[in-house]
């Protein structure tokens, strides 16, 4: 009954988008601002690329993919004045534009993967006038999107085949459409599952301190009719032991070459208690997010965030004043502890080196 | 330096007193309120059984140990009108407050040790006026409290020679100063180190979904200068894996025979990745926890919380309306996590049933 609920709900609910383009070259980049989710829907509309990169370090727009998507469409604002510059003008922008968003966040790799394929783009077009090497970029960051959306698809169709009905799945932080310009890349596991009439429940650890998990994922869960229990990070542990575990599906940030992933803090704990309980961790991640340049995660710089965040997170104070606080945004769970990858090339079982490049079909 | 600080702050700043007995007979129990802290120190007044019923129930007063002391002052405030009552009467009305209290929490073993302690009190002199009586309960509560303090102190004592100049110990919630009527129970260890000239850093996760770690414990630690940083529950794994973790130190709520031990949801994760990490976890509880009437920690009841300790914990909602949320408030720790328990009769390792017989010295 419930899987058929949840087909209902399905085609019934759209949820408002997290990243659109309105408008031709002229046009703005519209950002559903997750912040304020679930108890608010309201958007910003960058029309400059101050905005966008506040919206990138204030988690507005969060999730790799979604950052990824987002520094596209920014290099379009940064350079939407400079249609009628001459050639060294335009690269020297578009170096400025890219170098400005680059420092918004440091550990998702997609960021700088988006940025990299926004200036590879322009360099391919050198020898066209600005406008229409502009027009490419706006182009390029609409294919950055689609392939995004279509990469989503492609994993949840992976990694569907990895969930059997009846199953209970946990998953940390929000990896669902809200961190893509699709429907995710865990969630999509969980939507994909759903939709090929698979009763799947999941148990959402909150993610402190900006709650992802109970303001994001339990939202997008619900609003696809998947049955949810929000839980504590502090429970997963335990629910596990209980057997209330059937499997993990996380997302990741950056994946080094020999499969250790970045994930939201509170990653790797999730994910040693599951291999001590004999559970399944799965990470869904698509091809963007490995970063072939590092051998291993301990060369994944580490995003470490403001104490307010911990001791203020609730719009008023929960601990003492000057208290220290250690808030590392992102933990790396290391390949040995991670079933398998779902990427939207095929899956990555065992994870290692060669399996990674295998599937990803990429030379070293 | 620090532990100069350190031993400075604790002699000059006196902090508010968990909970005190003002006045003779017809006193009453004044307890600080908790869960105002660190914000504002504000007491409630008990003069009555529901006032201290309902402190206990929204954890107003906490921690086992300070449960057991405010139960047995309690049932002297129920019974404060049976001065004058006959003996079956008095018995009758202590049986009824006994029950009424017992039925505030269901974890806490002290609370029904204290409880316990207090009908024999008065059975020992059920040939007694009910006047002497009640005088009687009133000593036997404070007997009780004195016996906390003390008790605090000698797991301080015991605990402190297992931590070493320079280390660095993580503690789960609070077990202080404000669970107890006196020093603690971890953190007795901590502040019997540090008097002892031992410079410690204390790592305090802070505890979802009532942030006891980041509200009280941080509080007790910086009034008595003991340097610590703040962590959320899920940072608490990658910082073991980071080398920042020396030593772990919980309390407990309830210990089972076997030396199974409940305490606060996400103490269980914190032992298991403690043991993965090779980093001792050490459990600091009165004999007054042990529950020798249990085999396994499997016969622990574990109270289950309302879900708008995690939806609406912050004074607003967090997560979507109608969400589903599993609040377990304990998890149990079985007894092969757990390196050594500190109590007041000394050092309990290895945690088995044989050698908690031989420290605590009771008869099965």
């Amino acid at each position: 009954m419930t899987g058929q609920t949840a087909t209902k709900q399905t085609e019934s609910i759209s949820p408002p988008r997290t990243l659109e383009w309105r408008g031709d070259l002229s046009g703005l980049l519209v950002l559903l601002d997750q912040t304020k989710l679930p108890g608010e829907i309201t958007f910003i509309d960058c029309r400059d690329i101050e905005t966008v990169w506040q919206a990138i370090k204030k988690l507005s727009v969060r999730g790799a993919p979604a950052i990824g998507v987002a520094a596209a469409y920014g290099v379009v604002i940064g350079m939407q004045n400079s249609a009628d510059a001459d050639t060294t003008t335009f690269d020297s922008q578009l170096k400025q534009t890219c170098d400005y968003l680059a420092g918004s966040r440091p550990t998702a790799i997609n960021l700088f993967w988006a940025l990299d394929r926004m200036q590879r783009c322009a360099t391919n077009c050198a020898d066209q006038p600005s406008a229409v090497r502009l027009q490419n970029l706006l182009d390029e960051a609409k294919a950055i999107e689609a392939e995004d959306q279509e990469m989503c698809a492609a994993m949840g169709r992976c990694g569907a085949e990895l969930l059997t009905n009846g199953q209970t799945v946990l998953t940390h932080c929000n990896a669902g459409g809200l961190a893509t310009a699709g429907d995710g890349t865990a969630l999509s596991v969980f939507f994909a599952a759903a939709e090929a009439g698979k009763e799947i429940h999941v148990y959402a650890d909150e993610t402190r301190p900006l709650l992802q998990g109970a303001r994001l994922t339990t939202w997008e869960l619900q609003q696809r009719g998947i049955p949810c229990t929000l839980i504590c990070d502090s429970v997963a542990g335990w629910a596990m032991k209980e057997d209330r575990v059937d499997a993990v599906v996380t997302g990741a940030d950056r994946i080094a070459g020999n499969g250790d992933a970045a994930n939201k803090i509170g990653t790797y704990s999730v994910a040693l208690l599951a291999k001590i309980h004999g559970i399944p961790f799965y990470v869904a991640a698509p091809s963007s997010t490995f970063d072939l340049s590092l051998s291993s995660g301990e060369q994944i710089p580490i995003e470490e965030r403001l104490p307010e965040e911990v001791t203020e997170g609730f719009g008023f104070r929960t601990a003492p004043a000057d208290v220290g606080v250690y808030n590392p945004a992102f933990d790396v769970t290391p390949a040995e502890l991670i079933s398998a990858i779902i990427t939207e090339k095929g899956l990555i079982e065992p994870v290692n080196a060669e399996r990674i490049r295998e599937v990803l079909d990429w030379s070293s």
